[in-house]
């Protein structure tokens, strides 16, 4: 809500923020004010000092996904309060941040970064970005190129710049664009998944049970119960004229302990 | 030249284009068509299908570095040629070749990308990319924060956009920028760089030798030997205003062997 | 007990045997029949079809480890019955096991093992190797060579040889040596550990509470819990004359997802 | 020969010394008097200080293997000499080094061990265990499982206990054993492999040229030259009954860099 903060703190815990609805809070990030707006993705690796204020006169809608429950069950939780009030500079956000200053870039890796935390360096995905990228995939696929996950199934991952893998050890995102009358195949994995629907409708089946889902829905996809979707998408209700998911899921465990299984078509179990 | 034409043929050696003047070649790499304009930075991983053209009424000058002395004293070169002719659509060029569409936003990766060849799926590193990076990094450094690799030099590495790492697994490379009268330390290392000036002019010193250069110089620092350099550049003769000079060398195959060892100001032998 | 019989099956659990007391049970893995004595650590990666039966008059007894608390919480596991009956060439139990005279010679690979499961290859560690093993370091030390993990306090981490890393994806697991009057130093981290005591005898510290522990007993290390012990063992109620701790922990788990934080004297927090 | 001696020094490269002929010279690797005998394989990584004595009465055969070609075309080479003598101690050969004693335990890693040098820890492959784990192979082939290359034809690859990988970062070595009347199906692949007939005799061919081989005997196979043995082992020219054939090469720097390439039977090229 207008004029909310939350001081400064840190935690071990690995987090993000998704914006679905309005703009205008800021999150600092190490010093680092960041804008947040509709779409954007914004990663939040572990240990970072980080704090929040709303200076818009909106509310303002946002998934907050952390690895809370994986670090209770193997007791990693470490947490620190930060100072009481944040610095003038702080409270003013730019245009861009420096993270997206230093490593903003496609495939441009400042020479003066030499250490690797775990997590990303980078601490805003823009929307602009994660939509075009999405559209080119179903204009290649339209040109007839082997660019999407399957017909009219597009889909980005978030990732770290600095190793091309997942944006933060223990959680994977993406976003999913389905079109028009498009249904994905039914693809069942190890590990948990949320989706929000971030745009446009349809219809999922999670394990036997089909509903309709509609801008704002949350969802959950358990571990090992087949996931499809079908795009309804109607021309009013979706900037994108399709349905777009984002997802986020707790892949990067199981794939860094070997315990990573899918049965999709196509593949072997 | 105007017209000039390479037919298609591919080989293992891995290699790579910097456009130092000129415009409107293209490159088709594995029936992608890629713009090449002064400033970019163009990857050919070994092993590709790959032609050009010269679609332009003027001449082009550009950097071709490839690992070709690396690959003849090892052994391990291949070449077959390729089609006589390539299509009518692979000789237009679009804005944004189709490896930039898949893999050209930050911190985005296609999901249907699964598996993973040496060398960068991004075809193409724009200029303007590149010089608004170095320009950020100054731009930082002057808000006191610590984003250049020394003051007034700033620089960054050319990657691979799934992996982070180097561009090529046999190559480096780097666009530094050093501002006006700001003057790099000596640094040593192991491995082999070939300098271009691409802009600005300034002094460069390598071992106990220093001499000017300017706009379209090439200098080589061999392996151990001392290398700083001092920006003169004026007012007239360079667009960043500072000395901008690409860099490529054989560090990735020190690295990988355990062989590289750099000896710089502040750092253990 | 004599005579009693566990049926073949198979688990994506990863899992290990480390002997207490007795001999003469063995374990059939994917085929292959292996002796279990005192002392002796044998791993059982997840997903191989294994089966146990004691042909001995005498009971005996182990620690199974598992990692079913972690495969639980995220939803990782499978489990597949195998056949009713193993076949007669896999009842008699050869002096070593196939996995041994495969991988059982130290720094040999064997070159027709080509693909790389998760989890160990080698299904037995035996005693006396471990026990020399650490005899030699706490010799070495008396030379005055860094062979110990501090003065008096000898230790080995069951590794696998095809990677050099921890012997199961999720577990670790060492066996220590602490010689007579000697005391360990306090050390924190994160993860979960479980000791028993093999031989010897002497005092635990863990957090605030100090207790007695001898031959047989088993206790355990929470999460950044303060851990140190004191070996009292005196000259009859031990092999090696010291107190011996077989311990294993989560800590792969850790690494893997980098959420390993240690506080050591000497030690960065 | 007897009484000569190399003054200790270190360099860059990487070394081995595998030894064709008698015993009794030892050989000191930062401190450590490692013996040297008929069979053993000693790797030398690079930068450690190192010296040589013959301490016998007869002379002494062996294979210095180095990377000198390979860090000379890419200027990566540094040597210093060391102390002028040596101290008593160091010129007394134990009957195992003290590198044995720490890593010679099949599948046991010192917990003190935290730093990973390149090149393995190990100074000291012994004969007696290359020689069981060749003849294990070929037992367990005989109980009809997949244990050897091919039929007949049993290897072993000596690795670093620390990763599992090649023993030194640009050198791969190994012992091959090939029963008498068996033959080897032609392999071919980049990287350059030198071969000494370490006992038994045969035909070996290399491209088109096929030649005798036996005891004593060093031949060289070029990078993508067909390669193949055939074992004319007699009952009185070997005591293993084969064709044993020590074998090294640069196959390492080429897997590092991804230029590997294999053509053999069954494998896609």
């Amino acid at each position: 809500m207008p004029g909310e903060d939350a001081p400064e703190h840190r935690h071990t815990q690995h987090a993000f923020r998704f914006v679905l609805e309005g703009e205008s809070v800021w999150t600092v990030v190490d010093g680092d004010p960041v804008a947040m707006r509709r779409g954007d993705f914004l990663p939040q690796a572990g240990w970072n000092w980080h704090a929040h204020h709303n200076a818009a006169k909106e509310p303002m809608a946002w998934i907050d996904g952390l690895d809370i429950p994986f670090q209770y069950v193997t007791e990693a939780q470490f947490f620190e309060p930060g100072r009481d009030e944040i610095s003038g500079p702080e409270k003013t956000t730019p245009e861009r941040s420096r993270s997206e200053r230093l490593w903003g870039y496609p495939g441009l890796r400042p020479v003066s970064a030499v250490t690797q935390a775990p997590g990303s360096p980078l601490f805003a995905y823009r929307w602009a970005d994660t939509d075009r990228a999405l559209a080119d995939q179903l204009a290649l696929e339209g040109e007839g190129l082997d660019s999407t996950v399957e017909p009219g199934h597009a889909a980005v991952r978030y990732t770290d710049p600095a190793t091309g893998g997942d944006v933060l050890p223990t959680i994977r995102a993406e976003m999913h664009r389905i079109t028009r009358g498009a249904e994905t195949e039914p693809v069942r994995e190890t590990g948990s998944s949320v989706y929000a629907v971030f745009d446009g409708s349809g219809l999922v089946t999670v394990g036997g049970t089909t509903w309709s889902v509609t801008r704002g829905d949350l969802f959950v996809v358990p571990s090992w119960q087949p996931f499809s979707a079908k795009s309804q998408a109607g021309s009013t209700d979706s900037d994108s004229g399709a349905l777009d998911l984002f997802r986020f899921s707790d892949s990067p465990v199981f794939e860094a302990l070997r315990l990573h299984r899918v049965h999709a078509p196509g593949t072997a179990r």
